[in-house]
């Protein structure tokens, strides 16, 4: 059987910005025996789960799940809405934001590519890597289309490669003040149940998410939800399409049940999460990501280390993105860090491989295994001969032990 | 937590031909933390299911795994290999196959549908869904199609519509009879790993399949096994696609590596079910299951029913399709089945709504499951009011008292 | 890893009269890790199970969970309440009636063994083992007992070797006609939660039971259900104790914990099973059991066999007992069943070895898990040349189809 | 269904000296359906764990697995071997030595209580919890017994209750130069399976152990390991018993069955359990113990707090006594660290309550699980105003990273 057993002992730190650990609970829901798809305790499961997860996105639309990634998601908001050839402006906030231009280019469309340019110290190769989306630069760009040819606006709402997040409210608001009829299309795989999120507040056409992030999953499960305009949309777009259709998914999930077989499993690890999230609050779970992002913000500090996101108003409360000093290689550093201490850390993606690491902070963690996280790159560190300006573990320390969590605030009451 | 209990006790009997029943031994596999999918124990992971599942298609070449339902690696066949406005030839052996080329359809390309005519005493409004693809009429349209407009032909090996299964040597032999250029693509989805296949000396371009049916796993992942042919064509097929592409795919499998997040746990479930199915070896699987299917097929006829396969040399080893007495509807009948006895029977579908029902006899099953499963059915029918020739459960006890499984031959040497 | 797979597919049918299914809820419920057994989690979980437990007893008085197996919670009952040389009435109704008694002359207490004689057709030398206990015999024992040297009368309420249950409340009633003062201790290791059972309105002194019959759990925690009498008696009993002994127990189970450590895991599942049979309702548990022994019942009949029960009105719920024909080795035949049909049934133990089979109707089953079994059984006498009556099968199958099962009646109510 | 949420995210750490962390394996192993204990795959089963189970305590004779706690493996100690009034020489080197001696006298024993006096600095009340047993003093004593009275000597080889553990050789070395026949005694309930421990080698007796320990299972199981001449004292010794008498057990055991109902789903947890021990080797098993005790007290001194264990030469790898400065409440401080940091310590038990807690570093724990833990004191000590000299943490980072687990040097080869 399998056994997934390099390191013998003790369970392993999945400290990437996701996967992220999957709770017990939902591990144990999840293996649970299949049943029918077409029977009656799937429509009632089917529903459940089609309710709940609207309170997530915080919309009054449909959501869509896909048995599908994250990835098949993004496939699934452009070519529902879009016809061959159509412009997108496509905001380059990092890795995750060029790949999905990069897919939009494959299936047929003209991207637009808007990214901020500046100086930057760490990073002067991709210095829009290091800030959230310019609102600002939108409106322009959207002004200057008089043709009105852009049809959509894809910005990421956390940028999973950075640990940058981005005002979506803002981006509405620049949509809205060049008056353009552009759809708002925002990826926020990796903030949905983690960072605050408002799909209707925000006039978002199509929002992309996946199940492997804040709502606790294994991977599988990829999400769209829906404004009446992209629904409208929908019905005019050209791009080919039929496994990501909305229109069948959408009718058929009325009573519970979709057009083909949905992966049952999941949803009933689904089912677990929204249990779990909703239970707890999501004022409570996004304070509590904050103030684990604020620790271990304090621990990097400490290090004397920066931060790749260099605007403290968009700091990410899911995932920190570590800058190495000049000739240390993070990726060597994160070997080694998982050799010898059973943690896996997120990779340096594309413009920024080598240059930095990522310490995923989400989901189904706490204080201690936060600074279990630290203490393992804090060793790290020390055995690549990275002399640290002071100990991020007891920076971060300090952070916990001034702040009592959400939680345990809760009980105390 | 997730109850799934509207039958307070015992376990349900999922009879339908897929999803079907997990075994324990999986469920659990799948239900181990969710590891880090760029990490080394993942590598190893995906080396060993990648290595094992061509074992299962019996192919020397890549097979594409994706997480999607079998639905997606239909589209993901299609898209890959052809072009806008392609033409592609479908035979019509019963639903799937007709869903399939609605999707041809819906992708955007030309569907020419085949399909075998002829009288039919049960279904004469669909006498071809009770008969396997006619080899000689697809060589006939070949040879027709001067042109060579036709790009592909697609078949379905197992109509899990209907359980008829289908002679794809004799779809490949007629193929080359015509000479002609077109690609072989088949629908194994409900026929892997029950029924014997051979992707590469059957000649197959591109094999479809999913999880759910004979490897016994929950539903969420489709798989695409690829011929070099097919792989020729992929580069030069315009069909919009990024999600589907099998070139990045293909290519980061070398090392055991996906490009964008595969469904960890479920390839956990995979591991588990290719070290079953291989240790059982595949041969006695198959004898497993075609002595099932004859079984069931002796209940049937007892109770004096017609069996929709109406070719005994094509019979399904998976499922058996059972026409109801005219004025029985079927539906109703499953209703009550799994209403008063937790037994969930596949519906009719499509053109044969209301007039059968499937019995799936797959996976993770044994003699006495299945005799349960043909008990339900047989009280279903008397609650109903039907009037049955004879017992089926005896009719089935008396087949495998009088034959030992293969597992008990194997046991007893 | 561990496999268990004698038998490579379908799951195993395990129909002896305990260890019986465990739910598929229960088995994850005691998969979650485990926890410290002296903090605030463990007391809110053990004051829960205590307090529930007693409504499955059916008693406001204290119920104690050991560590153990059910053999375990009879020495407990023993060594709580008597003093070495105490004289017990053990009324020998079956096989664990004799092991009770055998346990108790080990212990050092003297057994006064009562049996009742007449003529059996079938088992001569046995006749005691297909009857209840005889309250008459009993009275006039305790009539007879002059000096009141008898301390305690024990007897089992549902007989798992034979399939015979006793009616208690008539042994109270003997004890008090008698004017005697003997305790009365009862065990119904596989009669509770299967078989109606009330501790207090019966006037039982001590109740002893188990975990895995129809508490639906794993092997591994003995119950023993006090009265205040028997609390009195532990307080002079001088039979040497210290693990079994019920003061410390009670003490520290009034905050929910335990003196020693107890088996946490199981102790979530006890959770869970509590949560289900108190859901489902216990009217309705026992009615669900009346109706399976009914069923069994009206197919060993068809079959022409015997049922190891003479005496129709004390008929066990929860397993039956057949017996073979003359000449027909049981052992042999069970063996056969389960090389060939992975069924598991109870052997004939002690007094009728090899002349009997049990099969068990409890628990985690429904009406087609019971009927796969008599097909088991069925096909195996056939195998064995065995000649039948008729079929039991089909006798179960009008049986079940005639009355909808309770759950199938409140779902459709 | 049980949920167990008081913090609602995160993985709860439990660092108690026992029981202690489950591995996700085990878990699962555990969770697999209950087989019939009769059956010929538990046969298996039961061969394959009772052998295995050897090599761990390093015997060749047998040991008795029952169904109970580790207290319960300690009644079976005594009363398989001694009669009613027999005089055990017990050696009080902590709490659960002195439960072991008051569970001797409940049970009719006469004991003769040994404890090392002496000064001691910080537990004036009980010096001798500070030290292991005084071999020595047992020497004379049994010297002093002229008439052969002792029977047995009872010691604890690592004392969960203090963090130190005793020379069990040195203690048989003095049975012998005092030429006594008392029979040697061990509980090594803690101490198995992380520190090393040699049965035969050592000549000891009886050796009690119990699975929520090294062994890394969930509690709810009992070891008696034996020696011919525990063997041959248990066929003469006349204490009252019945659930805990060897001779049925080890006469079934030798086909792989017990006489009673065993705990067949712990038992699927041991084989597993072995497979991993065994895999790893109890070798590396012992030295990343014993790396991590001395991690752990490399904090605890840097702390400027005392270590329990006054003698180095017999500090335990399984758990660190911690004495907390004067005028702190060890219990308000665990109880805040539980609130705050959902970690679970170990409270001082019987003569040290309140003046100490100990921190477990047994089983499946690794490095960053330990400096999570440290982490977790050194902010309950803050935030109870408890100055410290320095910080455990670092002083253990530095220890861990300067020494690489006897994994990471596995894997490195």
């Amino acid at each position: 059987m399998l056994n997934l057993d390099f390191h013998p002992s003790g369970r392993h730190f999945l400290q990437i910005p996701g996967p992220s650990p999957v709770p017990d609970r939902i591990l144990r829901a999840m293996s649970l025996p299949t049943i029918d798809h077409r029977g009656p305790e799937f429509g009632a499961l089917g529903r459940q789960v089609l309710a709940d997860i609207r309170k997530v996105f915080k919309t009054r639309h449909p959501v869509v799940i896909y048995p599908s990634s994250g990835t098949g998601a993004w496939e699934a908001a452009l070519v529902n809405t879009l016809s061959p050839g159509d412009r997108v402006l496509m905001v380059e906030t990092g890795h995750f934001a060029s790949l999905w231009a990069r897919m939009a280019a494959k299936l047929g469309l003209e991207t637009d590519i808007l990214a901020w340019q500046g100086a930057d110290e760490h990073f002067p190769q991709a210095p829009n890597w290091r800030r959230g989306v310019p609102a600002d630069l939108v409106e322009q760009r959207l002004r200057d289309d008089r043709e009105r040819r852009i049809r959509a606006v894809c910005v990421v709402h956390n940028e999973t490669s950075t640990g940058v997040t981005s005002d979506i409210a803002a981006v509405r608001r620049a949509i809205d003040a060049a008056g353009h009829p552009a759809l708002l299309m925002v990826d926020t795989i990796s903030g949905l149940a983690s960072a605050d999120y408002r799909h209707d507040e925000w006039g978002v056409d199509v929002t992309v998410s996946g199940s492997q992030k804040g709502l606790m999953l294994p991977p599988g499960m990829g999400f769209n939800a829906l404004s009446p305009r992209a629904l409208e949309a929908s019905k005019t777009a050209t791009l080919p399409r039929s496994f990501w259709g909305w229109d069948e998914i959408v009718a058929m999930n009325a009573d519970g049940y979709w057009p083909y077989t949905p992966n049952t499993n999941l949803l009933y690890g689904l089912h677990e999460s929204l249990d779990m999230l909703l239970g707890e609050g999501l004022d409570q779970v996004f304070a509590r990501h904050a103030r684990w992002g604020e620790g271990v913000r304090a621990a990097v500090r400490a290090w004397g280390l920066a931060i790749q996101c260099a605007d403290p108003a968009v700091y990410s409360p899911v995932l920190t993105g570590v800058i190495t000093p000049p000739g240390v290689d993070a990726d060597a550093l994160r070997r080694l860090i998982h050799e010898r201490f059973d943690l896996s850390l997120g990779t340096g993606l594309g413009k920024v491989k080598g240059r930095m690491f990522r310490i995923g902070h989400l989901g189904d963690c706490n204080d201690l295994t936060l600074l279990a996280t630290l203490a393992g790159c804090e060793m790290g560190f020390k055995l690549a001969g990275v002399r640290l300006a002071g100990s991020g573990v007891q920076a971060a320390m300090d952070h916990f032990a001034a702040r009592p969590s959400p939680a345990a605030l809760a009980q105390a009451a």
